[in-house]
């Protein structure tokens, strides 16, 4: 790793060289570099957490004057008890995890001795761009390295003395190994971000970790495919028919464990049979975990007959503003969704509801029927579709991948929690033994297409 | 299909809508449509060659003005013996392909009553952008109706009688069956182009076919991504260890099968010490099929010492241009690659001149060594690496995927000959029995992930 005052061009050039060097690396020697990594960050602990601490210090400056969020400042904060442990155990990790790179999931005879075969492969050269947290340094190192892309990485100004020092362990660390050091890329350059947005020659994916504003610019700026998403507005549809003690842990869940998180509800749509029978014990759940409702007047009504005075004292209304807002705080837009002579009917109506505001992130559905489950699963258009379960299961460890680069609601390539695969594309390989286009067709020989184990 | 004069923004939104009910339809309702397109495209051939000849009766005059040209006016003409056919018969190939949507790849059991698995499912709104084959419309609708995505078609303005007919028919087809008939729509508004790039909020992927200028284009103006490549810079590498009659039949088909297409050869880089056991009989043969030769100081030299006078004195001299080519014609580069102490070094050289001045899509080594192949196929970036065979093998059709949207260089997503499964993406589904993510981790309940058979 270089922690380089190259221009972003001649970062992005070395980088572009050295990802073929890295791409044809055996598994053994990436996962080397990673226990190397592993070893230099233990051993440098002490002056990591040094350099953090004259971020952290200068952070709390910025505090003071306001310039700076307490949320960036905890953040920033690499002394919290076992983070970081937890940052060099995820290198531990990721290094365990399958090799992604060289798996052949096609095998196929076009013909006698000609041999097709579709196999992993790197990307090539990532760019990732993310914000205060100094660990996702290590983190993006290592998922880089595991799955042989080389990566630039743009961290944000809050986090320069812990960066240099880890980036700093690290490139030390490498020269011991067959990584190539021009691999991983520390650009620590001031506005270094749009000139590397346009360096789609050399540059192959970007992936911004952060704000939505980060994630907006990129998606803006890019001429190359980015990687995540913007927003995350998630729903809940409540059908009538759903065990009401399911429904309270299911919602004050996915509103409540992460409020801040992407895969955190933020639209309850509500059938209004269900509105005096299963709602009011949500809501009440909610108001007593801090939660404000932003109720339509059909749900506000509804549950002012159904709650106490004091809870439903504290009912908002919704403004339309409300549908399209992820909120990331502890703040839930309440809809009802018209009872219709179909059952189905009403379900295609929450359907609606979010395939026009949603974000195509992660959608729900609390009901006992496996019919309105499918209906709403088929028809919403989302990453993930969940039927009785929390929105917060949308995590790349909850899916069993391991870890995750992010969650992505892209439409093609990776969607949902993106783990390894996701850093990879494949390539097609043919073996054969001098065989020519013109060899076939009308009156020539015939295609055999006999599919092979793999 | 509509033949729509509404807006882009309007053509757009309605592919959008639509784009949603035709994700739900079964596997028996998207063939249903093909086979009504199929047979109503049958009984309408007359009109549909009427509509033709009127394309190309206006295309001839602007031939005879040299405003068109003879290549344009040939691809224009669906009256060619057995085009028409071919044209519907393509429906039926593609209506008889495996259904690319609903395929489950993954099962993961979560935890008990938690269960995870993910599926294909259609990317949403495709926007296919071409320019004079006519035929390309029902290739398609059919592609974008058996993959249920929605697709806006907007063809080169020669095309216009053409593609008006069959739209119309094609139009009036679906209207017996489930498919909704805007989710094909054919946009006949001149300049339509660059607003349709903006509208990302839409239209999810845009598959330009055609010109090298107009893939560029796209790259340069939409703002969602694309599919396809620009150039088709593919190198064949010969070592010297290869039966010569093998290299000869390879290099033959690789230039001449179809040298406008992507995949034929545009340089040939060959070791030193095949410069006079192997060179000399394929530029022989290639000189017979009338291909030019452009070659570097060291491999003409080599060459002008064993060809006959005749066939020396065709050879011509490269420039530093050539290398960066696409010559789409009877050209060939030829370039020598030094002799090194080790055999490996000289396959080194090759792959850094192809990972320069290669474009990514199809490149081939001709050798007799398996040692000698890995090392060219490791380290060559690109989509196809072909080991003793011809370039031109890089299609879908020879590949064994039934039809082909196009060939991709992207890095993300599809690469190489792309079939119906690069027209689909992947959702996570769970199906859950009240989970909440706060039930989990350090205290709590632990999770299971065990892959579960499909």
């Amino acid at each position: 790793m270089s922690l380089t005052n190259a221009s972003p061009e001649a970062a992005a050039r070395a980088a572009k060289i050295s990802s073929r060097t890295l791409a044809i690396l055996s598994t053994d020697a990436r996962n080397a570099a990673l226990d190397a990594i592993y070893d230099a960050l233990s051993a440098a602990k002490n002056d990591i957490l040094a350099a953090n601490a004259r971020d952290l210090e200068a952070a709390t400056k910025s505090a003071a004057d306001g310039q700076l969020s307490q949320a960036i400042l905890k953040r920033l904060d690499l002394s919290r008890k076992g983070k970081f442990d937890d940052m060099i155990q995820g290198i531990k990790d990721v290094r365990n995890l399958e090799d992604p790179v060289g798996k052949i999931d096609m095998r196929t005879e076009l013909d006698d001795g000609l041999i097709l075969h579709r196999q992993s492969c790197p990307i090539g050269v990532l760019l990732i761009i993310f914000e205060a947290r100094p660990e996702v340094i290590a983190n993006i190192a290592s998922l880089a390295i595991k799955s042989a892309n080389s990566a630039i990485l743009k961290g944000g100004k809050e986090s320069t003395e812990s960066f240099k020092a880890i980036s700093t362990v690290i490139s030390k660390a490498l020269d011991s190994t067959e990584v190539p050091n021009d691999s991983i890329q520390l650009v620590t350059t001031r506005d270094a971000i749009d000139p590397l947005l346009q360096l789609s020659q050399y540059i192959d994916l970007v992936i911004p970790r952060g704000s939505n504003e980060l994630v907006r610019h990129c998606q803006q700026m890019a001429h190359m495919p980015v990687l995540g998403h913007a927003d995350g507005l998630c729903h809940i549809y409540i059908h009538p028919d759903v065990d009401v003690e399911m429904a309270v842990n299911v919602v004050v869940d996915s509103k409540t464990d992460y409020p801040a998180a992407c895969n955190a509800v933020e639209t309850l749509l509500v059938h209004e049979d269900a509105l005096k029978t299963v709602l009011p014990a949500v809501a009440s759940a909610l108001l007593k975990k801090g939660v404000s409702l932003r109720c339509d007047p059909v749900s506000k009504t509804a549950l002012s007959e159904s709650l106490d005075k004091h809870d439903a004292a504290m009912l908002q209304d919704v403004t339309e503003e409300d549908y399209d807002t992820e909120h990331l705080d502890l703040i839930l837009t309440v809809k009802a969704i018209p009872r219709k002579s179909d059952q189905l009917a009403s379900v295609d109506a929450a359907i609606e509801h979010i395939n026009i505001h949603g974000s195509g992130h992660t959608e729900a559905v609390l009901t006992e029927s496996k019919e309105v489950a499918d209906r709403f699963c088929n028809g919403v258009d989302a990453a993930c579709k969940f039927w009785n379960c929390s929105t917060r299961m949308a995590d790349g460890m909850r899916f069993g991948f391991g870890t995750e680069v992010g969650i992505s609601t892209n439409k093609i390539h990776a969607r949902g929690p993106v783990g390894l695969e996701g850093l990879c594309i494949y390539e097609y390989r043919i073996q054969g033994s001098g065989q020519g286009a013109g060899m076939y067709g009308a009156g020539g020989r015939q295609w055999k297409h006999r599919r092979l184990p793999l």
